[in-house]
C-alpha cells in the first residue's frame, strides 16, 4: 500500500500542512515537530510526490491524456475535448504522445503516473493487460478497445456494432462490391479486427459471399496509407463499387486515389469513413462516417477519473459505453 | 537566485544524492547528516522540486510544449515533430493545449513549469512580454512571433518575407484581384498581421492598388471560418481571382466554399495556404502552400532549450530563424 500524506500527518499527530512543510523542506518548522513528522515518514516509509501542492486533497490538479498520435485528428478532437470536460473541475491536462509502441506505453502506464499527475486518460493502441497489473494505485482510464475487461476503469463504442451498420449503409444504396480499408494482423490492430468483424457481419447479413481480394491492410491509418490501398485495389481489378475505411483519414486518401483515377465519387465508388473528424466535413466530397460521440466520450473519461479519485481505489473497474451515429455525407449519398 | 539540489549539497558537503534522499523522506540517511542537509536547506531557503527525480542532472526529464490548439493540424504536425527531436535527448514531452488566452497562456508560463517540468516550449498566441518577466528562471524557448525580442529564447520564421513570396506567386500567375482570409484586429492576431503585411507589401511590389475590400477577417483559423469568409467574398461581389489564406485550415474551407458555389480552382479562382499541413498534399485540389521546415523548428527548440539547460541561465536569450519555402501545387498551379 502507498501511503499519502495524510498518513503521515496522523502518525506524527500534526497537520497535512505541516507535513508538507517539512517535505518540502520549508524552514519554519519546529525542530521537535520535524523530528515527530521524519519518524513517522519513516515508519510509513513515505514518498512524496507532487500530491502535496495540493494540499487540502493531496493531488497536484494535473492529469495526463496519452495517446498514440496527434496527427490523427481524431486524437487531436479527442484531447480538445479532455481538456474542455477536465477544465470543469479545474484540472490541467497534460497530453503524452506514445507513438503507439508498447515499450513506450508501458513507461506511460506505470512511470510518468507515479510523480507527476493525479491520474490518467489512456488510449493504448499496443499495451496489453499484463502491461498494467502491478501499478501503484493511480488512477487510470482507458479508451477504447484494447485491454478489455482489464484492470483499469474503461469507456468504450461498439465497434462492431458501427462497423456493421455502416457497410449495411453501403449495401442499402445497392453496393455489392464493397472493399474494406484498414485490416491489420498485428497484435496493435485491435480496432481493425472489430471493424473488420462488423463489415463482414453485415455482408453476411445480406448475403453477400465476402472476398478476401477487397479487404486491403495497411500498416497506419493516415491518408498515404489510404491513397496507396486505394490505388492498390484500382490496379489488382477487383473493381470495388464501395469502399469502408476504417477510419476518415485512410478515407480521405482513399478518396484522393479515386480523384487521380478519374473516378467519380459517389457514382462510381461510394466511400465512407469512421472517426468523424473536422476534415470530412469540408473535403470534396464531404465524407460519409461513423461519429463517436467525442464530447461524451471525454466527460465520461473524466467522471469516471473524478470518481475513482474520491472514491475506494479498489473498487472493481467500471466499463461505460458511449454512443455514436451514422453520418451520411456527400461521399455516399451524392451532393 | 532559486537553488538547485547542488546548491544544497555543496552547502551541506554531501552528496547530490544524499540531499535527494533527504529531501525525498528516504529512511537510510544518518542523523547527522540529515541535519547538515536540512540546515543548508534553511539556509538557501531551497524548494525542492521533481527535478530531484533525475538525481544526476538535478532534472526530471519531462519538458512541456505548450499551443494554442491541437485542432490546427499545424499545431500537432509540430508536436510530432517536437516528440522526437525531445526523444532522442532522451525526454518525454508532455504536451499542453492552452486554447490560447491570455490567462491560460499566463498560468503555463508561470506555473506549470516550476513544478513539473524541466523546461518549456511554448507557442503562444496571446501572451505580452511582460507576463514573461519575473519567471523563476525554468529554461523556456518562444516560437512564433509573439513576444519579441522578449525575455526567452526564440525560434521564428519570417512571416512577412513567406507571405510576400506567396501573394508574389499569385501575381506571377497572372491574377490581380487577390483576396486575403484570415486578417484578425485582436492583440493576438500577430502572424496574421505580419501576414497582411507581406501580402500589401507584394501588391505594391506589382503595383497593384490595395483594396480593402479584397481583405476579410477570420476570428479564428478553422475551415469553418475559411469557408465562411469565402462566401462572404463572393456574395459581395468583389470577383476574387486568388485568394491567400493565412493558413490551411482557412484555405481548405475556402476550397469548399468555392465549390458549392460552382468556382472551378484555380480556373476562376487559385487558392493558396499556409503551414503545409498533410491535409492540404491530400484534398482535391491539392493546397498550394508556404510549407516551414517544422522538423527544423521543432530540432532548433529542442536545442536551444538544451543548451540554455546546460549553461548559464543568464546568457543572453538568442533568436534563431527557421527556414520555410513556397511549395506549388494544383490549388493554384491546376492538374
Amino acid at each position: 500500500m502507498r501511503h499519502r500524506l495524510k498518513d503521515v500527518a496522523e502518525r506524527a499527530g500534526v497537520s497535512v500542512k505541516t507535513v508538507s512543510n517539512v517535505v518540502n523542506g520549508y524552514v519554519h518548522v519546529r525542530p521537535d515537530t520535524r523530528a515527530r513528522v521524519e519518524e513517522a515518514i519513516a515508519e510509513l516509509n513515505y514518498r512524496p510526490n507532487l500530491s502535496a501542492r495540493n494540499l487540502r486533497k493531496g493531488r497536484t490538479g494535473v492529469i495526463a491524456l496519452a495517446v498514440p498520435e496527434l496527427d490523427i485528428p481524431y486524437f487531436a478532437e479527442l484531447a480538445r475535448h479532455v481538456v474542455t470536460a477536465a477544465a470543469e473541475l479545474g484540472w490541467t491536462v497534460l497530453i503524452d504522445q506514445t507513438g503507439g509502441g508498447r515499450e513506450q506505453e508501458r513507461v506511460v502506464a506505470s512511470g510518468i503516473t507515479d510523480h507527476l499527475i493525479d491520474g490518467l486518460i489512456f488510449s493504448p493502441l499496443a499495451l496489453a493487460a499484463e502491461d498494467l497489473t502491478g501499478l501503484d494505485g493511480t488512477p487510470m482510464v482507458l479508451l477504447g478497445e484494447r485491454v478489455d475487461h482489464g484492470p483499469a476503469d474503461h469507456v468504450v463504442i461498439d465497434n462492431v456494432a458501427a462497423a456493421r451498420e455502416m457497410t449495411a449503409h453501403l449495401i442499402g444504396l445497392g453496393r455489392r462490391r464493397i472493399a474494406a480499408i484498414g485490416s491489420q494482423r498485428t497484435p496493435e490492430g485491435v480496432s481493425a479486427r472489430l471493424r473488420l468483424a462488423g463489415y463482414t457481419a453485415a455482408l453476411a447479413d445480406a448475403g453477400i459471399d465476402y472476398d478476401e481480394r477487397l479487404v486491403a491492410p495497411a500498416p497506419a491509418w493516415h491518408r498515404a496509407d489510404g491513397a496507396a490501398a486505394m490505388r492498390g485495389l484500382l490496379a489488382s481489378g477487383v473493381r470495388p463499387d464501395a469502399v469502408f475505411c476504417f477510419n476518415d483519414t485512410l478515407a480521405l486518401g482513399a478518396l484522393r486515389a479515386l480523384h487521380e483515377a478519374g473516378l467519380r465519387v459517389p457514382e462510381d465508388v461510394a466511400v465512407a469513413g469512421f472517426d468523424d473528424i473536422e476534415d470530412g466535413r469540408f473535403s470534396i466530397p464531404t465524407l460519409s462516417t461513423i461519429a463517436p460521440d467525442k464530447e461524451r466520450i471525454a466527460r465520461l473519461a473524466v467522471e469516471l477519473l473524478a470518481n475513482r479519485l474520491d472514491s475506494d481505489p479498489t473498487a472493481p473497474p467500471r466499463e461505460l459505453p458511449a454512443p455514436y451515429h451514422l453520418t451520411p455525407r456527400e461521399s455516399t449519398l451524392g451532393p
